[in-house]
């Protein structure tokens, strides 16, 4: 075992060290030195362990707990088995494996007829990356193919005029702003200018992100530009394309900034001898992409009415829909894909966190077969990525969350009926504290009032900087041996989101720490929430 | 273990199926079953198993080799002991003493006096991604200072020419090309307005990244805009923020960018009664980022003197310096840093590949304390990212390489000389076949002439395509038994980067597949190369 005690009280901290600070500050600076199952364990001043139930589950990425024993025995096998985890650049029959069952699931659950072709990545966000590296370069793909349909278009009208078989009407140069022209080869090159010159300019305007008020969606470059949270988001906004954020729930909002933000590449055909202007779509819209639970924003499930709005919109504007099941998918909500219930189909599914089995980390891109851009696999790869260990562990996933048909999925919905049914009831008996209980499965939310008004001073601050979640979470942790956090960019809403392992007495003593802390804030402090004394 | 037999052949080839076939047609279809050490194991027609030498070496990922016992058995340790992996949001001193051996080993090397705090990612694509936005960050915050404190000086100058304890001479006016002006309360505004105009569109311009021609620093989308190769970066430009690349070796080129890019912010002082104009850099140019010895690129340490000029161009406009050591570092070419010899002091580290080991995916990236903004830490994360996993066994990795006084140093050293002598004996008994050798430790490059020229219509196709040294390889795997790639943006070189468990016979093999292959191309392909049949 690696001695951290090396790291004396002397040593400059130079791990993030101001992290560190912020963690102590709000009673949060546990150290873990075992997990197991759904409990993560501290060491007590008597050299005992602590036991501590985990509701924060790796932020989703534990949905069958901590080392869970059959992952755990089939790595080391993998590790006996000396099998090759970098090989890039040859063959890799599980990935093949993996790609084919993952299919089998996402295809047999959502109905689709179509086959999704597996790009590999290592984490979430890189996941997202490769799909909006590929939204892009499928869109560069139909956007040159459109240009070069016009440009073709083009050359068949100038030579129809010049050989007399098509005329231009006077129509077509008011129309496109030209005012009244002659119908000569001079005013048809004018016009073919002014269209290439329109075209062009559609061309270059930046691709446009949308994704809904509320998403995350990671933290890289790209990605954290399709991540609503301001503080995450703006101080790179000058590093990367920009998203719009589209309202939840408002009808016709979507269409509205669609319609704001689509364009049109101009095009001439000969109809009946008469020239005339074509309209095409042009792609500038590179991809819808949304959470089916929003699970940062504060735990919120779309509504299938929006889901509806969505995918009609995209289909009419051509655009991809890219369904981020990264903390949502691989079971959680009792469904392997949480868009399932809502009626939505993915054009691209991104694939992370769960499917590693709590040790190894990968992520999936699935790409729809008539959306896949092949030679994306010969410009998109990753030293880690496809490795013979983690694709492996993943396959186990799978079998671990298909047996016994599909126990682990049931068991998920389970839990998490009984589990939303507690926070239920603890909302019931303190509706001045609690404003919503809400989410699916093993991944709920627990949103509280307001608390920046309230009569404990240190309270109110930390309510007004966004913070008052995370005393709360201080507070189930030191007084409670309950670990859990606000949802990322909505602080108010502590997170649920525990494994499969979670027990009956886990349960209970969750909701017996609730009912603690609310009746705390109900009582207006007058006892205190434990907190580390500054 | 996973049976990939499941996926028989009728079954459809979902993972990146047109990789699959690009790899079939150089021959480099390969599947291994097993890997220890240099050596990665097919499974003969006879169930034996077949030796392939490594010298692709994960593409920099298997310093230590395959399957290293001392990391396989520490990671069996770790999964018995049930160490915690996901705890993100807690204490981890595991990654504090990871921290402080990283900054004890680099700085020890380089003699830099300063600490550097630690960011932990998962690739080295996450970690150069990390450095793109910190400094970006940073460059925003100083930014924002600068503009501050220029603005208080306007605030102050109209404050004193309004007390009349200042006056303002015409040449300010004229200086900024505004004409001569009275010297009145209504034209220092007019002066102000056209000072913050100035600046505003200053601060509106994108940040500019530097890099030299040949680098690679990943293909995630802010990443692969610093990657010099064409193909891998122009479908992706709209994506993210452009870099400018810098042409090796040509004194005075770095220089040229750098006065075309760089901007001045404009400010007023008052100096004896007299307002004047005042100047300051600009950061619009955010980060300097290179490879000491350029991996894609074609194995190419940069000059000492390119080195000498970046450092100090770099330090007169306030750019810090992102040393991307991912593939060279970690004890490669016989320092922990590729940029050690070259006096290379950079203001940020990454490092990833072989610090996970062969087995673990993890990065860090460093950033000097005077370039730290810590607030970084709380808007910056990632779910897999510090994990009680890799952080342990990269802190094993280090203890591997530091052990005996750094005998894996010296052995990376002394063994990489050992190779670049044979590669440089080939070279020299085939000089109309063999370019170039090149090289450091265990990061070597061999070049063959161009063959575009070649009398076998299939080998001058190939490399016209710049598929040469695909061909190459496939040849040397299938002949030899012998694992290399070209590298990936200068395909014409063949990369050798074998771990320090590369034996004597290791070596001689890979000289006699090196002679076969030049002796056939020195024939003119009479003997033909070992290719599949079409």
């Amino acid at each position: 075992m690696t001695d951290a005690s090396n790291v004396s009280a002397e040593e400059p901290q130079l791990a993030e060290p101001h992290l560190g600070a912020v963690l102590a500050s709000a009673g949060l600076d546990a150290e873990y030195v075992r997990a197991e199952g759904n409990i993560l364990y501290q060491r007590g001043e008597d050299g005992g362990e602590i036991p501590v139930v985990d509701y924060a589950g790796g932020y989703g990425s534990l949905l069958l707990g901590h080392n869970n024993p059959a992952i755990t025995a089939y790595a080391k096998e993998l590790l006996d088995a000396g099998v090759p985890v970098h090989s890039q650049f040859s063959l890799h029959p599980e990935a093949a494996e993996l790609a084919l069952a993952l299919n089998r699931i996402v295809r047999r659950e959502t109905g689709d007829a179509e086959p999704f072709f597996a790009v590999f990545a290592n984490t979430g966000a890189e996941a997202n990356e490769a799909a909006v590296k590929h939204a892009e370069m499928d869109r560069g793909i139909r956007l040159g193919a459109l240009l070069e349909s016009i440009g073709s278009g083009l050359a068949a009208v100038r030579e129809a005029v010049r050989d007399g078989s098509a005329t231009v009407p006077t129509e077509v140069f008011t129309r496109l702003g030209l005012g009244p022209h002659a119908a000569g080869a001079a005013a048809l090159d004018e016009l073919i200018d002014h269209i290439n010159a329109h075209n062009e300019a559609q061309a270059q305007r930046p691709p446009v992100f949308l994704t809904p008020e509320g998403s995350f969606h990671g933290k890289l470059v790209s990605t954290v530009q399709l991540t609503h949270n301001e503080g995450y988001r703006t101080p790179f906004r000058a590093l990367a394309a920009q998203a719009r954020f589209v309202p939840l729930d408002q009808p016709g909002a979507l269409r509205k900034i669609v319609d704001e933000e689509r364009g049109t590449l101009l095009g001439l055909v000969v109809e009946d001898g008469q020239v005339r202007v074509s309209e095409q779509e042009s792609p500038v819209i590179c991809a819808f992409i949304l959470e089916p639970v929003q699970g940062e924003g504060g735990i919120r499930e779309l509504s299938p009415e929006f889901v509806r709005e969505i995918q009609e919109v995209c289909a009419e504007v051509g655009t991809p829909v890219i369904v981020d099941e990264i903390q949502s998918g691989m079971g959680r909500t009792g469904d392997f894909l949480a868009g399932t219930r809502l009626g939505l189909r993915g054009d691209y599914y991104t694939l992370a966190k769960s499917l590693g089995g709590g040790l190894a980390k990968i992520s999936v891109l699935l790409v729809r077969a008539s959306r896949y851009q092949g030679q994306f696999e010969l410009i998109h790869s990753s030293t880690f990525a496809k490795d013979g260990f983690s694709n492996r562990i993943a396959l186990k996933v799978l079998e671990l969350l298909e047996a016994d048909d599909g126990a682990a999925y049931r068991r998920a919905a389970e839990l998490g009926d009984r589990l939303l049914a507690v926070l239920g009831s603890v909302r019931d008996d303190f509706p001045e504290v609690v404003k919503d209980v809400r989410g699916r499965g093993l991944m709920l939310g627990l949103e509280f009032h307001d608390q920046s008004g309230a009569a404990a001073p240190p309270v109110a601050e930390a309510a007004r900087a966004g913070l008052f979640g995370y005393l709360v979470a201080g507070h189930l942790l030191r007084a409670h041996r309950v670990r859990t956090f606000p949802t990322a960019s909505a602080p108010g809403t502590l997170r649920f989101e525990p494994s499969i392992q979670l027990s009956d007495d886990d349960i209970a003593w969750l909701e017996s720490a609730l009912r603690d802390t609310c009746d705390i804030i109900r009582g207006g402090y007058q006892r205190p929430l434990a907190l580390p004394t500054p």
